[in-house]
């Protein structure tokens, strides 16, 4: 039964929450992560040895879900499994509309007591109109309203794509991955079992959010196939849908079996209906991040013929096989864009014919050499190679020198990324971290190797063409 | 025509060098890379202006080769095309064995004057007895006897990998990484233009050295396929050959040509004849330091089944299918291990059928659980995922729980490796680099994804199963 916008409003701007369970042990980790939650919080613990932590806290704590003095929006559940039926019954007494279940054990653990549990619990949420996320997820991180689930998350910073996880940890990961990237976060859902909350709710619910440009997405397995790949087709034309499969393979759908209690559906089916849906195909944590990146930065690009400028000979040839492997275009530039490169290439020797390489060129030649790589005609996207020189230049003159990339880029129109090339990341990370940072403010986004740029840029110039009718 | 042997021990370890050319303009940078050699290091120019800095240096000057007083071994080139032709009569007059010519704008260049300048300067050093390097190089990077070819190398650090590279750019990445990611480098032959000395006379020189455990190739086209492959097959059984083919690609071919002059054969020709070899192919810098690095840490590993740890849910699900995807095998562990995992495992409720979660684990547990896996039958490889957990835990803890991890490697015998898991690489970048140290010095090579893990695995076990009779 699909859940309705109404509801999902409510469990995602709640007013009031309370934490049951908040435990010493693990130094309360669900009240700390509710520390910057802009509504009121209240904690349910019976146990007086975690009492006295909460009371330090200054967090209002009571014996029982019913006693809250005010009406409850929103319940993270964060009891032991056994304990879960008898929080369910107060908040149905409560009229508690949201229940995060983060509590584990049900499904997934494959034993028949427990798999009769999750559907009892799945029954009563039902029957009194409660929305359960989960159970065995993380829940909600959701800035707006200042509420987190771990401590990664900036609930200061919002972007734009909205990240939906059966997984925890990957809901985690793509959350930080995505503030970290520059891509930024307006909400992330892990809505582990899925036992009422699923996945074709959620994604329905993002494409109509209008603080939200691209969904990422983690599915382990949905419970109704045919229910996802219809919210599907009907999402991604309004909204990209990077999409990461768990359980692809024999042994990750073993593994997938117990984590979510999830049963993949055959693989090829998978594969059939993200493609007729056009959504946008990503196998790891770097590949969803790096999909979203190119998404948010580049715009609307279904060019697929790259200029490529920097590295020097070898890296040129290696480029070119990474983006021609990538199935992307490195085309010769035209005639009267050679004949003027010519001018400025005859002394230093270089290639110029693409990739440009501009290892000998001289400032003032730079901003002729950009321009004519990025007004050619038989170029789309510009891709620039940064081989990253620790030390040998000052940070103000790579500024400087990538200030131009900038203009070059606005006075041209064309969509341009960066691309990292180092032999020695941990000893480049400052330097790379640096020239990051000043690519993102010029809204160029940055990969840590053209294979991962090539891959990336393939995936969106696939995405806009299809859903612009330029392919299938 | 075959180089001897005996002509490439003289030209890796000279006594006596002579740097032609050296310039004020690149701070003198043939000179500075010479600031180690353990030999004579001599300078040959003319220009006054350039002169001074040379002697500043401390350096001999002397206005031709031939003034030099004493034999010189080994020449390095860095003069204008022009007077290349020059600086070789001199050199044939003095009766120097190598020149490592460093100028470029020879056949790459595409210009008939330019093709045929080279035919004649490997004539000409052909009949003289010259072995010339190149052109269009940068040379050799010897750590035994001090040479250079670029500030990032370090001549204090030996270890077993040969690199031999048509591309300069390519050969100081390559040596730089496997420098920085603890595999070490033996000697570096960039080899450009490949007018005498050519790939094959390289991959057969390290292969009867006893210093080199493998060898790292970049090519982009070796004058005689027939003779290139034929070494090859002699070779790969001897040493490991990592082979990275530049210009796979119709834009890389074209890129290729214009780099070194190379006319790069059928793609399939050359997959064929790696592939008969029993060669290990690598398509990217970072494949070829992942391969070198696993062929250098793991010893002669055959087993495609690993056994994982570490990861929670989701982790565990992606780890499984990454390693099936570079067709690993991800087995359930044997029954008597489960049943004594499930005794550890029933409190925490992770999963431990492979991967094995270890994250709700303590201390005293995790070893008996390392134990169990690293002894289970089914396993013949261990690779650990490191969550990075920046700053929560001290250098010392973490020291000390992964030299838990060594001592079940050693106690069990098998391989391990590890695999990092961060969202957030920049930040991350410090604790990764310190795990990576600790690992280093436990024989554990670490990557930076699963995914480069599982595919350096499988194309070492590759190598490995080829060459003892397994496979092919």
């Amino acid at each position: 039964m699909p859940v309705l916008k109404e509801q999902l409003d409510a469990a995602f701007s709640p007013r009031v929450v309370a934490v049951v369970g908040a435990r010493k042990f693990d130094n309360y980790v669900w009240l700390r992560n509710m520390s910057d939650f802009k509504g009121t919080l209240y904690s349910v613990q019976i146990n007086p040895d975690d009492i006295v932590g909460i009371e330090e806290m200054g967090i209002p704590n009571f014996k029982s879900l019913v006693e809250i003095p005010e009406p409850v929006d929103y319940v993270v559940v964060a009891v032991p499994r056994r304990a879960v039926p008898f929080v369910l019954k107060d908040a149905v007494e409560k009229g508690v509309k949201t229940m995060h279940m983060f509590t584990s054990g049900f499904a997934e653990s494959g034993h028949e007591e427990a798999i009769q549990m999750q559907q009892q619990i799945a029954e009563t949420a039902r029957e009194a109109g409660i929305l359960v996320i989960g159970p065995n997820c993380m829940g909600v991180f959701n800035p707006h309203v200042g509420m987190r689930f771990g401590e990664g998350q900036n609930v200061d910073y919002i972007g734009g794509a909205s990240v939906i996880s059966q997984s925890g940890a990957h809901a985690s990961a793509m959350t930080q991955g995505l503030q970290a990237s520059g891509v930024g976060v307006n909400m992330t859902v892990s809505f582990g079992n899925a036992i009422l909350l699923d996945s074709p709710d959620l994604l329905q619910y993002f494409a109509d959010d209008p603080a939200t440009n691209v969904i990422c997405a983690y599915i382990e397995g949905p419970k109704d196939g045919q229910r996802f790949f219809q919210a599907l087709r009907e999402v991604a034309p309004k909204k990209p849908v990077v999409l990461w499969k768990g359980g692809q393979t024999d042994a990750g759908r073993r593994s997938a079996a117990s984590h979510t209690g999830s049963l993949a559906g055959s693989i090829e089916i998978w594969n059939a209906g993200a493609r007729q849906a056009g959504a946008i195909r990503a196998d790891s944590l770097q590949e969803v991040i790096d999909a979203a990146k190119m998404l948010t930065y580049l715009g609307p690009v279904t060019g697929d013929r790259v200029g490529i400028i920097g590295g020097s000979g070898g890296q040129s040839v290696s480029m070119s096989d990474e983006f021609s492997w990538a199935d992307l275009r490195v085309p010769t530039l035209s005639e009267p864009t050679l004949e003027k490169m010519a001018e400025f290439f005859q002394l230093v020797g270089a290639s110029y014919f693409n990739p440009v390489d501009i290892g000998g060129i001289n400032r003032s030649n730079l901003e002729t050499i950009l321009d004519l790589l990025t007004g050619d005609p038989n170029v789309d996207v510009v891709a620039m190679m940064r081989s990253v020189q620790r030390g040998r230049r000052s940070a103000e003159e790579i500024a400087s020198e990538l200030k131009q990339y900038g203009e070059a880029r606005d006075k041209s129109g064309k969509p341009m990324m960066a691309m990292f090339w180092t032999p020695v990341p941990y000893p480049d990370n400052e330097p790379m971290e640096e020239t990051d940072a000043i690519l993102r403010d010029l809204g160029i986004p940055t990969f840590p190797s053209p294979s991962r740029a090539a891959r990336a840029l393939r995936k969106v110039v696939d995405y806009h063409r299809f859903h612009s009718g330029m392919d299938g």
